[in-house]
């Protein structure tokens, strides 16, 4: 690339190590950020070393914070008895836009994978098993509905089952809105499985 | 965004203002590179101040470049009678990486679009012409095969052609490796208009 300077091609090169930035995104990224306004090239460089030394994980649940204790474990308000378990912070995010869940959550960081070698000692499972010492009324699994998800779901459930505990699963389905036609056949038996009485 | 902790969110935040990336790409970009080894996020974060602040024009050709006079243009070996005439640096680069261009370049930062309000005195075309005065051989106008490429070459052309300088344009048409099936009827029509003898 001597056809860039060398901080143009550093820059490309940087960029384009980020997961989903190939080689053409990556210098259509350089050159935007080299025409920004340098206050913003500062902002973003900023938020960027900012957050990776101010983040951590909650003590309690393991989401990404930057607290000892992240704001909805801190929430006196929310039932901390109801626990919902899911594989990273982007789906504890998606479950907190609903609005509607008025319990705590655990991030697990990953889920069980035979193929990648990710075994239950490699996601957050004991943390898990630990907070349920507490006074706990049910464990709902929102892992992802793939295989990894689904093992993770069904390794948990046999894990908790012997203590008592209520474990649930979200359900999966048809998307609402989402049109028959396009949805795949696995999803499809799933739903009429899972048929409720009307 | 209060269910991430302020510099997430203030990472995510920025990271959308990137051209090409929506919420959800921030988001994961976000975590990934809080996971990244804090030197890796370093030299990402260094790489941006870094390209921001020793980039700047060629005085010759008004590349972007961290020296006066970007490495084609200080070139002795390359051809300084034969000028390329690009919208842009990566436009540049696409020329550059085919290895067979002895000449050297002009980058007008824009093309002009009476839509979008970029007349000729908004692109680096005054440079052009003041480089003409030199003795050039030859002007090759390779701005994009768009409608605002083409009116760019359309009134390049005319200004030169008084001053009895040679101007030419690339030739556009069906792309090597292209399926005509699946080429518009613009491009189809223009290769027929472009066909040589064989």
């Amino acid at each position: 690339m001597d056809y860039y300077s060398s901080h143009i091609s550093k820059l490309i090169e940087q960029l384009s190590r980020l997961p989903g930035i190939g080689a053409k995104s990556a210098q259509r990224l350089a050159f935007h950020i080299i025409n920004m306004p340098k206050e913003q090239v500062e902002q973003l460089s900023n938020a960027m070393t900012g957050a990776k030394e101010n983040v951590r994980y909650c003590k309690e649940c393991f989401t990404l914070t930057d607290q000892e204790l992240c704001p909805i474990c801190a929430n006196a308000k929310r039932n901390h008895k109801q626990i919902m378990v899911v594989e990273n912070t982007r789906d504890l995010a998606a479950y907190e836009k609903t609005g509607k869940f008025e319990g705590v959550y655990h991030v697990l960081h990953g889920a069980i994978s035979p193929m990648l070698g990710i075994g239950p000692n490699d996601i957050r499972l004991k943390e898990l098993m630990h907070r349920l010492q507490e006074d706990v009324d049910e464990v709902i699994i929102a892992t992802n509905s793939s295989l990894e998800g689904e093992t993770t779901a069904m390794y948990i459930s046999k894990l908790i089952k012997p203590t008592g505990i209520k474990v649930s699963r979200i359900a999966s389905g048809v998307p609402v809105g989402g049109d028959l036609e396009y949805i795949d056949e696995v999803t499809l038996l799933r739903a009429l499985e899972g048929r409720v009485e009307l």
